[in-house]
């Protein structure tokens, strides 16, 4: 026996397996980071008789949750500018304030802060995109989450880099940097169809290729994207994008709000992979992915929160439920993505986007042990008939109380109602935000 | 001084008085239910300095919740059937449920569980609708919230009543016996235009008058409720109880879902209120209610949970968030419903469709003293560049800590996570709704 080696065993185990949606008095067995077994508690094996015993017994067990579209960092721009919609926010308040205060230092703090809330909230896995990736790889490493950084390039000039190839050339020195941990993956992230020129996207598919690095990109977020597009290229992006070799089966695209059903068609021939960001969609009035539809066309949909001064929440369980309800009115259908089906969203679907459903994303012997408890006894849960229909529709992110990572418990709220991270104190935390608060606030007002 | 003499100071006070949105620095003093003065912390009045203080130095300080539409005893069947539409949901799983367990324990039960979980979070009045009224004001009455009472109202029996007239005459009944309870106010609810004769309207109507009573009714939930009536009454729905004088300054109308420009015009000319209840709405894929067309028309929207049926959260927070980020698609305008508007349809417009708008609210001297407290400094609340936009768009129900009615702390949630009701211990109501569970549950299979 070693101190990595231990059971869990929770009411309900929700192995997201596409086999069972629930196995009820199973055990999880943890073995060096890794699900070693999943057994009736009952027939747990002699030579586990010792290993110490995690008891869940009023919880949901299922896989870490998988943020497919993030930009950490902007936790510090949590609620800095609302009730706008996109290019305005972006160009009035959100890329002045980037000019003003992107640094290092503002990407590893606003990304530790993002990891401390995703962790409370039971997220093992986050697909970013932001400037200086290697400070929010500090900050992931501090945290002890597991983190696809995508190397943001586009065409201007920021606090970062001035020209596409020097965003290039610092993504590539951070990805051989961090190349052989086995925590970091990556993607080149080129920003956006309106951020980044025909050339730039086509040595991005270029070298994508030669370095097996997947592509994150913003794609068809808003109507105003398109017909730009449409203006300056005579063709909306995503044909201009085919065109460029950027959609693939390691293409993932955030947002996908405004797509046909013969785009729908391609992106799925493609095997390229969406992130619905259900929220932030709503909040900038960007519209309604189609993501029912895209499903049924056979598309890989998972599930986003988008950054924090859009959202305003780095909630995977906000974003589940949103998706669940508003499929139900945007496909016309009650029935369109289920409870079961929007918990594999942010899930197994999320680890497939990343290439990484061979490790993470649901709970299977020889995966990692990404795994989180959630409460479901509390007053606001009862009854329960059905936990899955619960973790979509009931849950909130405070029911969760474990989340580990490869086996490490990286966040626990006690019963007593305490919350500790694993190398991260809470004062410290408060304190980072509040003084970048105060910095930032001064300068607006 | 006496116990019920006391000074609430928060970091922020949120009057949602329509003239300031946020007072910092100040002090709210409450004696015998009341609010007697909202003042500088600086200068609180000699005669009070020995009041006690409530500390509430991380929170901001608003008007309690009221939640205009709920089917509070339906806690017992949360997340009994999800996925599908409203009338096979009604007519297949609820109906049948409803027959079968539907009694007086049923209904105090499942009030007093909803009671308990809409205090905790920060709901101190709901207007409620359903079955054997009497249990529900019963449970209320233990809860110490303060409830508006939907006399419901069909033409088909249950196990409450058989015909419309004696569904009126128990009504009365309850209302009598509660008419001088200065907590407990009255609406007559005739459940949906589909369930309710135009006699029985009618008859509604006049009583209403002569009892100086409001109506609490369903109205235009869904495309299919409009087919019917056209294809029955040859008239939609609205125009139906447009004639039948059902509506007026004191009606509330749930749902309001499928509403044409010139039927919000004949809404806001009569003064009937709407329930807004978005997530249900999304839920069960009846559509988006125009709302922000209907403020536009000078209508009072307020916000409502439905039954935990078909949400399946009692939870504010919930609904204003969706609201608001519904509102900027539906009206394809991300300024639609901003964080101060959602704020105000859960809490002042609520008072003005029941009425209560002299009481309750609002943070303004002579009112009730139903008040909550919302930490707004956990790490998921940081930064906070402005308290308003974090109570929309970034606080979950978890974030009160403080639920005054008239001035008695009824619900609390202390620093170390312990959380205590007034009256009602959490492991006893744990306890019921477990047991129902059980019942209920044995009879699924």
């Amino acid at each position: 026996m070693s101190d990595s080696q231990f059971i869990i065993k929770p009411r309900w185990v929700i192995p997201m397996n596409g086999k069972q949606a629930t196995l009820e008095q199973h055990a999880v067995l943890v073995d060096a980071g890794k699900i070693l077994a999943v057994v009736p508690k009952n027939e747990i094996p002699e030579w586990a008789s010792d290993w110490p015993v995690v008891d869940c017994s009023r919880h949901a067990l299922m896989p870490g949750l998988i943020n497919l579209h993030a930009h950490s960092s902007m936790n510090l721009l949590r609620g800095y500018a609302d009730d706008h919609a996109l290019m305005p926010w972006l160009n009035e308040h959100i890329w002045p304030a980037e000019r003003q205060w992107v640094s290092k230092s503002f990407v590893h703090d606003g990304s530790l802060l993002a990891c401390a809330e995703m962790l409370s909230g039971g997220v093992t896995t986050f697909n970013d995109m932001y400037f200086f990736p290697q400070a929010t790889i500090e900050a992931v490493k501090r945290s002890g989450m597991r983190a696809h950084i995508g190397l943001v390039i586009m065409e201007f000039a920021t606090n970062y880099a001035t020209t596409a190839n020097e965003y290039i050339r610092l993504g590539t020195e951070v990805r051989d940097q961090y190349k052989s941990d086995t925590d970091i993956s990556f993607s080149f992230a080129p920003h956006a169809p309106y951020t980044v020129s025909n050339a730039t996207f086509e040595q991005i598919s270029t070298l994508a290729e030669q370095l097996n690095l997947g592509i994150h990109t913003h794609l068809h977020e808003t109507r105003a994207e398109i017909q730009q597009s449409l203006e300056q290229f005579g063709v909306r992006p995503l044909d201009r994008l085919l065109a460029l070799g950027i959609l693939g089966p390691s293409t993932v695209c955030a947002h996908g709000v405004h797509l046909e059903q013969s785009e729908l068609e391609v992106l799925a021939t493609q095997g390229t992979h969406i992130a619905h960001c259900p929220c932030s969609n709503l909040k900038l009035s960007s519209g309604i992915s189609p993501v029912a539809a895209a499903l049924r066309a056979g598309m890989n949909v998972g599930l986003g929160t988008d950054g924090a001064a859009s959202n305003n929440r780095l909630d995977l369980w906000q974003e589940m439920r949103t998706a669940a309800l508003l499929a139900k009115v945007s496909d016309d259908n009650a029935e369109s993505i289920p409870a079961y089906t929007a918990l594999e969203m942010a899930t197994i679907n999320g680890a497939r986007a990343l290439g990484l459903q061979d490790q993470i994303g649901s709970i299977e012997v020889g995966k990692q042990a990404d795994l989180i408890a959630v409460r479901l006894d509390d007053l606001n849960s009862l009854p329960c008939y059905d936990p899955i229909s619960h973790l979509v529709y009931v849950a909130g992110r405070e029911q969760v109380t474990h989340t580990w990572v490869e086996g490490n418990l990286r966040y626990h709220r006690s019963e007593d109602g305490q919350t500790v991270f694993q190398g991260m104190e809470t004062e410290e935390l408060r304190s980072i935000a509040l003084q970048w608060q105060l910095k930032i606030q001064s300068s607006q007002s």
